[in-house]
């Protein structure tokens, strides 16, 4: 071991001991008694307070310890005479490792405005906010792999460089090493992608879904946790043009299975990370509990962070069909008194103002919509036998097993579906949107040969991680955001 | 819990209980006595064998029961009357989820060339070999999140798509939206690519080492585990346009706490697999018997891919520097035949025969070789104070403290290096070989404010799990793989 992480230190407290600890400074306070430098090292959002007599530390060595600079400490770990923490360090020794000029460094201790702190991506994971979203990130990230390496998934690496579209929509990047200027060209004057690197052309994979299901219908459960993209020029605080997914798949999953697994699956990350980060969590309850302060009264949040993850772990999600959520906003006051923007009726896409007036105002808690209109969804859904009908035995258009887990704040956190496992009625759907199915004949060879009900979902990560750290703009929640006109870094 | 898993099933052998179980065809045999289904659902190499007296299915529904037929089998489990598995299922009912014509599907019960798998890469995870394969590839990333995890390491998603090349090297895949067949123009005729959707040229990324850099200077130990992409027109059995990449990187880590971390990284990892993957791996060790029965005598391996295993797990790595080892090969038979294809000496760089040798032959066990010279290695390795000189004091150029880990039969299979730290130096160096500082700034910055020493190492992930696998091919450890006109499925 080089050294001992303060995270480690702090956790067995030693006193008594001599231990060096290496870390960047967040302040410095001289007194007429002592010189105190809070150390941090990124292992934990809590720094230790190393101590020093007046006179011990020269001034030239004082000049050079300014916030940011990286020290290595060694003292005896003793009781800590001030408050707020056990042990506290009493310098026998310090080596700068590299100064921080403080005309020059922008981290100084002082607030900063996330905008700013975006700009300097490279630095900001330096601070308390985005240090604490990152390990909390982290054990997001571990949690998952462990709840589908407990629960018998197989982790499957599905292409980043695909030649298919697996939603048949969204804009997609192009991959290429042809000449930029002067492509090659086919005798139509068409760039000649045979000539490509691939001898295709190729692009960034918008969902590993597809494959992901030749891997359930071979190995029975998998999941993909990967980077996808979308080109769409959209700068909004919920977009990415970069961002990992996480998608499970299933053989002899029907809806109701996927449902449970979606549930108990969201439920265990969040209560993994209540379990493993609760420094971190409470840094950011508390972030967002000042940021709340700044808002109009009816515009605060009834719960805190803490409180709202709480109450999602808590909580059985409510469950009921798109038909019968369409007759509750049908019904509700907003949609009497005219207060939503988008009109509802039964077929339409929920708008996020109706999804959030079913969690947050209807059900008071995650709720998982079901069954959706075959129109508005993709082709792979599979479709159920009878169209939809209401309480009053109203008949509305085909619906497809698809299901949205909709999050407070959030919106959709979660989208699957049971797949549609008939050759025949996957084939008719296909050429009714529009999609060649000679181009997916690999994936129809899985209903092809020894095809079996199955199902899945999508979990947008950065919606989560968002959900989880309670903070507002998903380019905050992952390191170096990727959006229109911005690739630094 | 919607079904059972064979793998759960053989583990708690529930003799008496009656059982639902959902799986493929493997095999069907019939005899005057009964009728032979063995059953397998990806969870483990193991198939179940389900049995039913010859008049009990009809003869319409044993027509479908054929290989890779997809069934749900309902029955009682009783003591295997045959040898190889404890229990077997005494079939009570079979339902047939999907057929698989035998005439056209590709998957019969017979051998298959990985050739041909290849080309059918959406099935062959339903044969043996691909299956096992994928799980050990699963166990194998899942250690890599554990044992960082374990170890005080955050996970950093570093960016796929990016503006800068890392090694300042690398054919790189282009990203782009713009017009492929008429790219807007700047007035000198280039692509004005401020017209991008990044609003500069972007690329794929080759490494995420220099924003890892960036996590290890605040959050101390990070690790990245993601794509990486290298557009080389190079149709190699180790090589992929797109493979996995792990690249842990650590502040307060010099040369020597690299190359412990990447020994004791590597031996958890694959200790983790021979713990977690006995099944596959048994089967995998003989399936490299067989195929090393074909080869001549003195081709075949000395160890099976299961003492291979253990050999690298059980014993010491040996670390010597680059000018040692140029030694040992100066003094080498081989060397002194003329049986090397590339001559030897100090400032070359070492072709697979010589790590090979250094390896299987000289050392009999794993090599770590550090301090190689500054001219073959990136720019960002912290340079040695001193040049290297040998035992008879000859002195040579200048070193810098990479490390290299060589593993029998693969070569390289890590490379790593303390980075340079110092900000004068590391500008220096990028002059010296033509790389833009001001391109990367916030590179420099770490340098700039708190530098501290650091530390990393890249591990292609495939290489490692053609290793634990003893697969020949790097194409048959990767679900899909992507190379020189190949981008299917």
């Amino acid at each position: 071991m080089p050294y001992q992480s303060i995270q480690q230190l702090l956790k067995t407290a030693p006193v008594g001991t001599v231990v060096t600890v290496k870390g960047w400074v967040r302040t410095k306070r001289e007194s007429k008694n002592a010189v105190f430098i809070a150390l941090n090292d990124g292992s934990t959002i809590n720094t230790i307070q190393a101590v020093a007599q007046p006179d011990q530390l020269s001034d030239d060595l004082l000049r050079l310890i300014t916030t940011g600079a990286c020290l290595s400490v060694t003292g005896e770990l003793v009781e800590s005479q001030g408050s707020g923490q056990a042990v506290e360090l009493k310098i026998s020794d310090v080596l700068v490792y590299g100064p921080a000029d403080p005309d020059k460094y922008p981290l100084q201790p002082k607030r900063h405005s996330l905008e700013f702190l975006r700009e300097i991506a490279h630095l900001r994971p330096r601070t308390n906010t985005f240090s604490a979203i990152l390990r909390v990130r982290h054990a997001l990230a571990f949690a998952v792999h462990k709840y589908f390496n407990d629960n018998g998934f197989y982790y499957l690496n599905t292409p980043i460089i695909t030649a298919s579209d697996a939603e048949g929509a969204g804009e997609m990047f192009r991959v290429t090493t042809l000449d930029a200027t002067k492509p090659p060209l086919t005798e139509e004057g068409k760039v000649d992608y045979s000539q490509d690197f691939f001898g295709r052309e190729t692009n960034l994979t918008v969902s590993g879904q597809l494959e992901g299901e030749l891997g359930a219908m071979a190995l029975g459960k998998i999941y993909t946790f990967g980077p996808t993209f979308r080109a769409e020029n959209s700068n909004t605080t919920r977009h990415l043009a970069e961002f990992w997914m996480i998608e499970p798949e299933m053989a002899f999953h029907e809806l109701e299975d996927n449902m449970a697994l979606a549930e108990d699956f969201v439920k265990t990350v969040i209560r993994y990370a209540l379990d493993n980060c609760a420094d971190d969590l409470a840094f950011l309850d508390n972030r967002l509990k000042e940021e709340e302060k700044t808002k109009k009264k009816e515009e605060q949040s009834e719960l805190s962070l803490l409180e709202k993850l709480r109450f999602v772990v808590d909580n059985e999600f409510q469950k009921l069909t798109y038909t019968d959520a369409i007759e509750i906003l049908l019904n509700s006051k907003p949609a009497k008194k005219g207060q939503f923007q988008y009109e509802v009726s039964w077929g339409v896409d929920l708008q996020s103002e109706h999804e959030r007036y079913l969690v947050e105002k209807h059900f008071k808690k995650p709720v998982i919509l079901t069954n959706y209109p075959r129109a508005i969804k993709a082709f792979y859904m599979k479709q159920d036998d009878e169209p939809a009908t209401n309480d009053r035995g109203q008949v509305f258009g085909p619906t497809v097993r698809a299901m949205d887990v909709l999050f407070p704040g959030i919106g959709e956190i979660i989208g699957g579906s049971q797949r549609e496992d008939n050759y025949d009625k996957l084939v008719a759907r296909m050429e009714e949107v529009g999609i060649e199915p000679d181009a997916l004949w690999w994936y129809l060879d899985t209903r092809r040969f020894g095809s079996a009900p199955h199902a899945g979902f999508g979990l947008g990560f950065e919606r989560l991680v968002l959900f989880v750290t309670g903070m507002g703009n998903i380019r905050d929640v992952i390191p170096f955001p990727r959006a229109p006109k911005q690739a630094e870094f």
